[in-house]
C-alpha cells in the first residue's frame, strides 16, 4: 500500500503543478485524490496551495474520508467520497476552481449541454461529436454532506455522467487513472470555455 | 530511412510540446505527422496527449495510412494522407485544436476570408497585406474518407490553400519543413483569434 | 535583522517572478514590500522590473518609509507604511498591477461587491462563499501622502479590509506572511476578473 | 564593435525569447534592432522565428540599411534607420506583432489617446497618469521607403512620441537602453489591450 500512496502522492503533486500552470487552481482552490487501497485514499491537505506543493502536501483517509495521519484533509473530502463509492473503478478524483467553470456555473441554471465538439470523444464511450453531453450545476453548499448526497441522488437517474458544476466553485470530474482524469479535466476546461464564449452574455 | 524516421520522431514530439504549452492541443487532441520517405510517413500514435510525448508516441505507416509497426495511428490519419498525396512537397502536417478555430468554425458558415493582415506574409508566396486568403470550413464527420474526399474535390477547384477548418473541430495546416508548418500554425493561430474578436459575435 | 530581511529580500524576488509569470506587473509596475523588525522594512527599490529582480533591487526603509541604504523606494513607499502601521500583524504587502484590475477600477465608482465565489474563503476569517466583499476604489493620486490618509479614513470605519484598487493602477492587499499575502493576490485576480466578466461591459 | 555587437545580438536572442513567451511575435512576424556603433546596426536576418533565434539570427547593416554581412535584414530595415536618424540616443528598437495591436490599429483611425493609467509613467518623462499619451496608428505598406517618410513627416509636428501603431501591423517602440525599449513593449501592451477592451467593440 505505501508504494501505491508514494505514487499516487507524486503524481497528484505533478498534476497540481500541470493544473496551475493552467491557471486552474489559483490562491489555495481546488483538491485532488487517488484510490490506494479499498479503504485508503490519498488527498490533499486543507488550505495548501496545489501549484506549489511536495508530496508532504499529500495524507491519507479511510472511505469514511476520516484522517488517517491525524491532519485536516479538504473540507470537500465527502464529495471525493461519494464518487469513489459510487463507481469502483474511478482511481482519480480532480477538482479545478477555473475561472471559466466558475463564470458558466453562474450563468447557466440547472445544466449545461455539450454538444457538436470533436473534444467530447476526450470522454469515455463517446465515438462522436454529435453526442449530447449533459453535466449538472449544482448550488454551492458548505454542508457538504447535503450537498454529496443532491450529487448522489442526480446520479441516481441521470448516468453516464462524466463531470459536474458547483455554483461559483469550478468543476469535478475523474477518471481510472491519473492520466484519465487529467484528460476530461482538459476536455471540459476546453469545453466550458467554448460554452461560455458561444453564450456571449460574459466577456474576457 | 531510419535516420529520418528518427529526426522526425523527435521534431513532432517537440512541436507537440510547443503546440501544448500555446494551449492548442487540449486532452488528446490534435494529430501530426511527417513525410519519412515515398510510402513511409511518421505519424502520432492514436489517444496519446501531444503535449507529453516521448518518440514512443510516434509510428509508421504507409501511403494508404496502413500501420507499419501494429499500433494504431489517429482515427484522422487519412486527412494527411489527402494532403500528402495532393501536395508531393509536404513533408509535415500539423492538425492543432484550438479553441478559437473552434469557435470561429461554429460562427462561419462555408468559408474564412483573412485580409489585411500583415502575418498573412507567413504563408507561401503571399508578399502584401492585401491578399485575401480564403480558408474552407468543412462540416465534421466520423467518416473520415468520406470527410477527406470532400476536402479533396473542394482542392480541385480552389487552389492555392494552406489550411482548412473542420467545424467544431480545430484546423489543419502544413509545410515542406517542419519550421514552416510550425510557422503556418502560428500564422493561423493569430488570424482566427483575430477574425473571431473582429466578428463580435463570442466573447472571452 | 539582517538574518531576516536577507529572508524576506529572496522571498520578495521570488514572488515578483511568479507574479510577471501570471502577468500582473507588466514594465516596472507594481511594488512588494515586508516587514524584517519594527523599525526596519524591506522593500522594492523604485523603478525596477518586478520580474526580472535580484536581492540587489530590495533596500530597506524604516517605518516613516525613509531610506536606510541611501538609495529610492518605490513612490508608493507610503502607502505600504499606512497599511503595517494600522495592522500590527501584516508582515508582507503585495501591489500587483494586474490588467484586470486596472479595468474593473475604471468600471466601477466607489466599490466592487464580491459575493457568491467559493474563493472568497482564500481571506481571512470567511468561511462560506455567502460573504459579501467589499473592496473599496480610491481615485488614483500622485500625492502618495494625501491618497494614504484617504485609505486611512476610509478604514477608520470599514473594517474588515483584505486588499483596495486604485483607479487605472491596480490593487494592493497584504498578509501576515508571504504565503498569505500570495494567496489574497491570486484570489483577488481570479474574483476582479470574473467580476470585469460579470459586468460584461468590457471585452477580451 | 565587435564585443558591442555581440553583447547586442545576445540581448536581442533573449529579447526575442522573452516577446515570444508573451505571444508578442507569433510565425516569423516582429522585428528587432540596436545601435552598434554610428554606422553599424544589429538588425535580426528577415524570416527568423523571433522566438527561436540564435544570435546567428543577428546580423549587421549600416546607417542607410545595407546589409554589412551579405545576408538579407528585414524588409523593414528602413522604419529601423528612420528612428535612429531622428533620435540620436536611442540605442534599442523594437517591432512585436502582438493580437491586441493589431487589432486596436483596426479599430481607430488615426491615432490612440492613452490616458488615466498609471503605467503612462513607464514612459520618458512621464510623471502623472494624467498625460494624455497620443500613439498615431499608420495604414500599413508594403512600400517601406514611403511609410518610413509618413512616419518621418509625422515626427516633425509630434513630438514627443515614444511608439506607433501600424495597421494591422503590430507596433514600434524603442528606448536609450534594452531594459528600457522592453518597458516601453510591456506598457504598450498593456496599454492597448486595456484601450480595446475598453472600447467594447471587439472581444476575446
Amino acid at each position: 500500500m505505501d508504494r501505491n500512496f508514494d505514487k499516487y502522492a507524486r503524481e497528484l503533486v505533478e498534476t497540481g503543478r500541470i493544473l496551475y500552470d493552467l491557471g486552474m487552481v489559483p490562491a489555495t482552490s481546488g483538491n485532488f485524490s487517488a484510490r490506494v487501497a479499498d479503504d485508503c485514499f490519498a488527498i490533499t491537505v486543507s488550505g495548501r496551495h496545489k501549484g506549489r506543493m511536495t508530496t508532504d502536501d499529500i495524507m491519507q483517509v479511510n472511505a469514511q474520508g476520516q484522517s488517517l495521519d491525524n491532519r485536516r484533509p479538504s473540507a470537500e473530502t465527502g464529495l471525493h467520497m461519494q464518487i469513489y463509492q459510487r463507481f469502483p473503478k474511478v482511481c482519480v478524483i480532480l477538482h479545478p476552481h477555473s475561472l471559466y467553470a466558475t463564470l458558466l456555473s453562474r450563468q447557466v441554471n440547472e445544466e449545461v449541454v455539450l454538444a457538436d465538439y470533436e473534444l467530447l470523444k476526450a470522454f469515455p464511450d463517446i465515438d462522436t461529436h454529435e453526442y449530447r453531453l449533459k453535466v449538472p450545476v449544482f448550488d454551492n453548499d458548505q454542508n457538504i454532506a447535503r450537498l454529496a448526497q443532491k450529487v448522489d441522488a442526480y446520479m441516481d437517474s441521470n448516468e453516464p455522467i462524466h463531470g459536474y458544476l458547483i455554483r461559483g466553485h469550478g468543476f469535478y470530474t475523474w477518471g481510472e487513472t491519473m492520466e484519465a482524469a487529467l484528460r476530461h479535466v482538459e476536455a471540459f476546461e476546453f469545453l466550458f470555455k467554448c460554452e461560455l464564449m458561444m453564450r456571449g452574455g460574459v466577456q474576457a
